[in-house]
C-alpha cells in the first residue's frame, strides 16, 4: 500500500486527504523507489484543474521524482536497493518505433506513457505520479542519480531541466553563441543555467524589470526587457538561438525579430494557438520557429550527469506536502523561485494527521 | 538609349507605351546584356499594382532575365561580348557583410539591391528590370548560362527556380526522402521538378483535383488533395520536408500535420500574417516552420548548372511584349502553365508600332 496525495474534482485545487492505494505488483523488470522529493510542475496545476479536459480522477500529479530504490524485480540489472534513482515525465513507451529506438521516447510514434494521467500499457490502469511515498517504474525508464547532490534541487531537472536542455542540445548551443531565454520561471531559470553552463552568452528576456538581478545571479550575462521597444530594436537579429518558455498563447514575432539569419526560436511552453505573425518574419532571414517537449531517456541521463559534473541544480523552495494548496496558489501567480519541491518525508506526517 | 515597357500608375495593369531611357554608363565592372527573354513573376503584378505600397513609378518589372552580353567594362574578367548570361532578383548588395561574404547576398545585412524597384548603390536611382531590350549589371551579379538550352525556359529559373532550389538544398532534400510541394503554380512546378531531380519521392499537394495529371507529367510521384480530409489524415507525419509555395495568407497547420518528427515545412510564398496555429503543432514532434527567399549568387549559378546537366527547365508560355496585360489577367487567376515568358524580340515591333 502506498500513501499519496490526490485530487478529486475538476475545480478543486484542494487536495483530498492522503489516501492509500496499491501500485502494480513488482514485475520482473520493475524498480520500486522510495520518493524523497517531487517537484511541482505547472502542468500539475493544469491537470488538477482539468485545464486540458483530459484529467482522470483521482489525479496524483508529480513527474519530477527523486529517491532511493527500495526493491527491484528479478530481471533488473542496472539498479539495486539503496541506489539513488529518478523518474521524469514518462514511465513507458512502445520501445519499438523509430523514435523509441532513437532514444526519443518522448516522441514515441504511438505515444509515450506519461508518469501520471497516462495509461499503463499492461493493465490499462491510469498512472499515478510522484506526490506519493513510492513509485514503481520499469527499469528502462528509471534514471541514475549521482550521489552527493542536494536531492531537492535535483528533482526539477526531470522536467524543467530536460525541457530546456534538450532543445539547447538539439540546436547545438555552445561557446561563441548568443542565446536568449524568454521568461524567468521554472523552465526559464533552468534555461539560463544550462545555456550558461554550455558556454553560450546568455540573455534573460522578460517583461519584468525586477528580475534583472535574479537573472544575473542565475548566470545570465545580459538582460533584455521585452517591453522596452528601443532595447528590443537594438537587439534585432542579435541571437543565434532563442528559447521561449512563455507558457501561454502570445505573439512570437517580437522574439522572432531578435533571431539572426538562419537562427531559431524554439517554443517549449506555448502549446496553445499563437497570435498571427507574418511569413516574412521567417522568410526574409531564413529563420526557424520550432517546438520541443521534454527529452528522451538517454538525453535525460546525459543531463543528470552534466548537471552533477557542473554543479548545475535547480533553485527551489522545499515545502511539506500539506502546503501544496498554497504552493499552487503562488504558482498560478508566478510567485516562486523557481520551483516548489515537495519533501516526501512530510507525507507520513500528513497521513498520520488525517 | 534602352527600350522598355513600364507601368505608370498604381491601379493600372495597362502598360505605358514603350519608352526609351538611359541605363547608367558602363562602369569598369559592368556587363551589358541584350535581353532575349524575361519571365513574368507574380511579384511583377504585385509591384505594378502597388500591392505592397512601395512601388516607385514608372516601374519596369522583370527579374527572370536571360540574354547575351553585348558589352563589358574594362575590368570585367568573367564575361565577354556574345556570352550567354542571366540576371535574377538582385543586382547588387553590400558585398561586405557576413551574409554577402557567405554567398547569401539575398540576405545581405544591409539589404540587397533588387533588380527593379531597388536603389542603385552609386547613383541612388531606382533600378529598372527586365521588361526591356537591355540591362546593365555589375559582373558579380551576372550568372553564366550554359549554351544549348531553350532560353525561354531558362528564364524562370532565375526566380521560381532558385526560390525552390535554395530551400530544397538548404534542408538537404535527397534520395530516400519524402517531399511534399504545396501549390502548383510557377514556384510549385519548379519545386516538383527540382525535388524529383534531387532524387526525392515527390508529392504534389493542392486544392485542385484537376491538377493531378499535370503534376505527374512534371515528375510528381504522388498526388494529395488537401481538401480530402481522409487523404490528409492518411498522410499525417508522412513527409520529411514540405515546401509550401502558397502565395497568400493561409492556415499552415494542416501542412504542419503532414510533417514527421524533426521535419520541416518551409514557406516561400506566404509573407503575410499566417492564420493562428498552436505551438503544440510544432512542439509535440519537434517540427520546424521556416521561410526562405530566392537564393544567393553562388547557389543560383549552381542551380543553372544543375538544370543544364539534368535538362530541368521551366514549363512556360512565351508571349510577345504586347500581350502582357492579358498575361497579367490570366496570372491573377492562376491560369498559366506555369510561367509567362516575354520574348524580347517582340519589344522592337511594339516600340515601332507605338
Amino acid at each position: 500500500m502506498f500513501q499519496c496525495i490526490g485530487f478529486a474534482a475538476a475545480d478543486a485545487a484542494t487536495p483530498m486527504a492522503p489516501f492509500s492505494f496499491t501500485r502494480r505488483d513488482l514485475r520482473p523488470r520493475d524498480v520500486a523507489i522510495d520518493i524523497a522529493f517531487c517537484g511541482v510542475c505547472h502542468s500539475d496545476l493544469h491537470y488538477v484543474r482539468n485545464d486540458w479536459g483530459r484529467t482522470v480522477y483521482p489525479c496524483v500529479p508529480g513527474h519530477e521524482i527523486v529517491g532511493r530504490v527500495s526493491a527491484v524485480g528479478a530481471e533488473v540489472s542496472r539498479f539495486k536497493a539503496g541506489d539513488l534513482a529518478a523518474v521524469g515525465c514518462l514511465v513507458d513507451s512502445c520501445r519499438d518505433c523509430s523514435s523509441c529506438r532513437a532514444g526519443l521516447e518522448q516522441y514515441c510514434n504511438t505515444r509515450m506513457v506519461t508518469t501520471y494521467n497516462g495509461k499503463d500499457r499492461e493493465t490499462g490502469e491510469p498512472t499515478l505520479g510522484g506526490y506519493s511515498d513510492r513509485i514503481v517504474v520499469t527499469e528502462d525508464f528509471v534514471l541514475r542519480v549521482p550521489e552527493g547532490l542536494d536531492l531537492a534541487r535535483v528533482a526539477p531537472l526531470l522536467c524543467a531541466g530536460i525541457t530546456t536542455y534538450s532543445p539547447l542540445r538539439h540546436w547545438k548551443v555552445g561557446p561563441g553563441q548568443k542565446v536568449g531565454i524568454v521568461g524567468l520561471g521554472g523552465l526559464g531559470h533552468m534555461g539560463v543555467k544550462l545555456a550558461a553552463a554550455m558556454g553560450a552568452e546568455v540573455t534573460m528576456i522578460t517583461t519584468s524589470p525586477e528580475k534583472e538581478r535574479d537573472a544575473a545571479a542565475l548566470g545570465a550575462h545580459k538582460f533584455l526587457l521585452s517591453t522596452d521597444a528601443d532595447a528590443m530594436a537594438k537587439h534585432a537579429e542579435y541571437f543565434d538561438f532563442v528559447l521561449n518558455t512563455i507558457p501561454v498563447s502570445h505573439d512570437v514575432a517580437p522574439y522572432m525579430a531578435l533571431v539572426k539569419l538562419d537562427g531559431a526560436q524554439v517554443l517549449v511552453g506555448a502549446l496553445d494557438p499563437l497570435k498571427p505573425f507574418p511569413g516574412s518574419a521567417l522568410a526574409y532571414r531564413r529563420k526557424t520557429l520550432a517546438g520541443s517537449i521534454i527529452g528522451g531517456l538517454p538525453e535525460t541521463q546525459e543531463l543528470l550527469d552534466f548537471c552533477a559534473a557542473r554543479g548545475v541544480l535547480a533553485d527551489c523552495e522545499t515545502i511539506p506536502m500539506g502546503e501544496i494548496e498554497g504552493a499552487y496558489a503562488r504558482l498560478a501567480k508566478g510567485d516562486v523561485k523557481y520551483r516548489f519541491v515537495i519533501d516526501m518525508a512530510s507525507l507520513k506526517g500528513a497521513a498520520a494527521a488525517a
